[in-house]
């Protein structure tokens, strides 16, 4: 019998304690119960976040006004929660996720296996540092990775939505994520490719502060969607240069066309970027990102810095003139019409061509 | 020394010629007159169309406001049209093809190349009936095509935007047409693949159909992108069914992608689809075509009956769920709102994914 725990307990991880709950009530395979790992707080009533939690069902403060579930057990203490756990999902803001794997470190069951449904590893100028990697070197675990075209209340509202899983080698484990995750409204397809699909959910932020120079432009759709295929392409030349196993065949998934068009459509980074775009460069991203996104920072413009410095790192710059110009734009070297400019660098662009 | 004739003057012929024109003009190895058949209307003006063109250097019907070059000659007489030219850029409504190739049959000079613009070849029981194979057979001339996320108004604009050559082994004929039609801000890629490139410039109608109904039903983003997704899915593996030569990577160019989205972001296919699902399926799409498009037919509806009539002969209908589901809905059997019920055939989608 498998046992799963939730670790996070935000907007998309609350969906996905609901998806899961829904199944391993049905499923004879799996116990019911689901802990998922609550950050505690105290909610503007005084009561603890859990209590009303675990009182109503509902995430209150995250996911308010949809039911979990009456398997999902809210838990504040980590390791408690964790304990009887033989099936692990990551969802936390990936900063925290170094601090939890540290805390973790020699008490989970040795039969465990991870899946990280976090977007946002790092780039570092060695190379990228995917959260399955440091999940599985950190608490010795294996981990597989979830991603896709997800918003998250949109799947909460049964709204029909696909995901893909990303798995290294034990497709029998992935099989297992595909049964926890599915629904007939959610449907789960598991790839042998762990990085491409990581990558995946990491790159499209890039490319939808491109996408969203392009609105903030108002160039039109013709522009938008030659733009974001370029950005495909560029998001798969990268991951195979890093990763030479990863395969074409994940592009075309839930975690690669889709969420990019997702992400591309809406989303912060996109519409960030419009403004930066509207005020024609003028206004800096911190001042917009403070006043349209109350301090978070975005994905997109950190990303795109990472994928530069690595980039230049290794002298393939010009290989990725999409990813270039968003880097060049969004630290204001260049003005956000330069996005449309890629044509100029067509014969480097060529270059990355003749790579694939 | 190439010498180009442009076969129709629509709107998107009309930016074609304005594209080549300006790169005949430039480049030595083309004659810079470009010869454009336009088929000869009165204006209400009383002035000839073609006299209008010559004299003011603008398709004043077709692509008003915008100069085509003054090396642009409009000629209402199709054979003379054709006589001295070497390089024929067909882009006429379909059906007027079989009888353009039947009047040009034997009158052209024996060292011509053809390039297609036209999307909307036909598929017939016995499988597509590609455009540049009828032009293939019916004039004997290698023949490649152009296809790609090209809404004519926009490229009119020179907003930026990328196309896509298929050709057909001849690289060198498809190197001149790159050359003959990039600009800054239209570029060209080619890629060995004539039937891939040219699938999908008609199957893209039929998912925008489907992501019309689901804009309708108002599901969002996430379950547009994951139709679009699966569309594109069963795109690839229609255009391999058929043409076992079809590649992965056209799907990736502007072709594929970029056009799909494109199509499916604006569109008339989208659009009646939308108001269709907007009414529960209670108005035909007959209908609502009349009433929102001035009696011109759907394409999407067309080649959704097309395409089931097809896989229905060959018994392949079950691996193709969401085209199915087009054709089942359009036809009022099935409710718009069975777009997103594609879960309930995965085991039959699994089957396809297996074959690709």
């Amino acid at each position: 019998m498998f046992k799963v725990t939730v670790v996070g307990s935000g907007n998309w991880g609350s969906v996905a304690a609901k998806l899961i709950a829904s199944n391993t009530i049905r499923l004879a395979s799996f116990h019911d119960e689901v802990r998922m790992w609550v950050f505690e707080e105290k909610l503007p009533s005084g009561e603890k976040l859990t209590d009303v939690i675990n009182k109503t069902n509902e995430n209150v403060k995250y996911l308010p006004g949809i039911k979990l579930g009456k398997n999902v057990v809210a838990d504040p203490e980590l390791e408690n929660a964790v304990k009887d756990a033989n099936m692990l999902v990551f969802v936390t803001p990936h900063q925290f996720m170094e601090g939890i794997c540290k805390r973790l470190a020699g008490k989970i069951r040795s039969d465990t296996e991870g899946i990280s449904l976090i977007k946002g590893m790092e780039v570092k100028k060695e190379g990228p540092t995917m959260i399955s990697t440091l999940i599985t070197k950190q608490l010795g675990i294996n981990c597989s990775v979830l991603m896709g075209a997800n918003i998250a209340n949109e799947i909460a509202l049964e709204k029909f939505s696909e995901a893909t899983v990303g798995y290294n080698q034990n497709k029998l484990a992935a099989e297992r994520w595909v049964e926890l995750f599915n629904t007939p409204y959610f449907n789960v397809t598991a790839v042998e490719d762990v990085e491409g699909v990581e990558l995946c959910g990491t790159l499209k932020n890039v490319v939808a502060i491109a996408a969203g120079f392009v609105d903030g432009l108002e160039m039109g759709n013709n522009t938008k969607a030659a733009i974001m295929r370029i950005g495909l392409k560029e998001m798969r030349a990268f991951s195979k240069m890093w990763f030479p196993s990863v395969k074409d065949n994940t592009f075309f998934e839930s975690c690669g066309v889709a969420d990019l068009i997702t992400t591309c459509m809406g989303g912060r980074n996109r519409k960030v970027a419009d403004a930066y775009a509207r005020n024609g460069g003028k206004r800096p991203f911190d001042e917009l990102e403070a006043e349209m996104l109350q301090g978070q920072k975005l994905q997109g413009v950190l990303t795109a810095q990472e994928v530069h410095e690595v980039l230049s790192h290794r002298g393939w710059l010009h290989m990725f003139p999409l990813f270039s110009a968003v880097h060049a734009i969004s630290t204001g070297r260049l003005p956000p019409s330069a996005i449309v400019k890629i044509s100029d660098l067509k014969p480097r662009h060529g270059q990355l061509q003749s790579m694939l």
